[in-house]
């Protein structure tokens, strides 16, 4: 698991004063790509190796809302990870409270250039798998 | 059911060369607010007489990925209206094949302006379930 | 110069209850991206053939606020095309009142897929004038 | 004058691969928020007292792209600030290799809720000049 950080930015709120729930979906996002980083990958070399790994599906719980300047953790875990996909779980957490703010489930296929589903190659499927041993929250 | 069509914003588009998932809610939002003023009632109205509608669910299946400048139709219908909350099934339609985009639930809870959960006044469900009724797809 | 209209999205505002000024920044794309169209030119094919034009300069000035639901026209006039820059005039006016809402200047340059600034081809030049001609105002 | 850092995030980037201009405008607003914190003050203070503070004028040239995964760094300083107008000068830069990614200068104006302009009172505007006290440069 990997934990990650931030502030409520004035422009993710809305109309009803609180965050817009889309913004979730960025801040998952946020720290799933942390998540990889951690494991010494980018988007960027997968990209730059032609896989692309588009969102297949989300389904988010929204709890408790965040509101502008509000500090927030994102916790990601990687659940499954196969040579067609990445599954993960995460939550949003308030930081003033401790509340959860939204918790999801993600699923990405990989694709190539085209959009179509492939299987990516076992080398990249092993070095994918060390995110599986990411945990920043002993630190 | 509401049908509503648009066009891809540059803004909307990603690095990958496609709609990033988060728009998806956007267009969804829209689809919403669409049936709603279709009905005669108005976002503003509801948050006049303060009460607010958060989002506790969504979960979205994506399927075929937009572009720039590509066409699209919201479909969405209401598919549960209670005192305490809204539920509706929501696709988008990429227009220059036919192909589905996306498709997702999306479920609001009515809440005070604090966020407590609450439930409205029959007066108001009357009027919202006539969102039940609209049907632009014959005309 | 041409014309277009469309309507206040909620994730458009913000927790002060008016769209965020970033967002017309977004209305002003879309007036030049309907300006190309317009003229039989799409974004697409200027990617496809190797055209990058990046934003090189803003200019808004914010007159009066739209909130949730307004209605809006975009007026964008394309002031200055050569082979290195393209300018433009835009406005957005609020519809319910003809207030002025922000009236900017755009400067685009054009560079190569490394964002080295470049020069076109004069042959798009003359496609891209074509712009220059378009008036949907008499309609 | 003060300094905050961040990564780009996947979704502020485009189709063209690099950051939307439109971004620019959220880490300037980030960067003002910094100063008035840093100085002891929320927007949400601001807000709760019945004052607000829209933007209007913005004025950025945009020097070099920023592209997924950058680290960057926003640089503010407030130049003016009387009981009608706060005025910033803001730059964004590359952090991978020092160059300007973009630099700005932003107004914004006093108003009341109902978005007619304002002189901010003494006392407020005594607590507002606190800003331009602030250099987290030397730290």
């Amino acid at each position: 698991m990997i934990c990650i950080r931030d502030r409520v930015r004035f422009v993710e709120t809305d109309t009803m004063g609180v965050v817009h729930h889309s913004k979730y979906l960025h801040w998952f996002e946020m720290g799933r790509a942390a998540l990889l980083r951690a494991a010494g990958l980018s988007l960027n070399d997968l990209m730059d190796a032609g896989i692309l790994f588009p969102i297949a599906e989300v389904d988010v719980k929204y709890k408790n809302s965040c509101k502008y300047d509000d500090e927030y953790e994102v916790q990601t875990t990687c659940t499954a990870i196969t040579r067609i996909k990445l599954e993960f779980e995460q939550k949003v957490i308030r930081l003033r409270d401790g509340a959860v703010a939204a918790e999801g489930k993600v699923r990405n296929v990989f694709t190539d250039k085209d959009g179509k589903p492939t299987r990516i190659d076992v080398v990249w499927l092993e070095r994918m798998k060390q995110i599986t041993e990411v945990d920043n929250t002993k630190e």
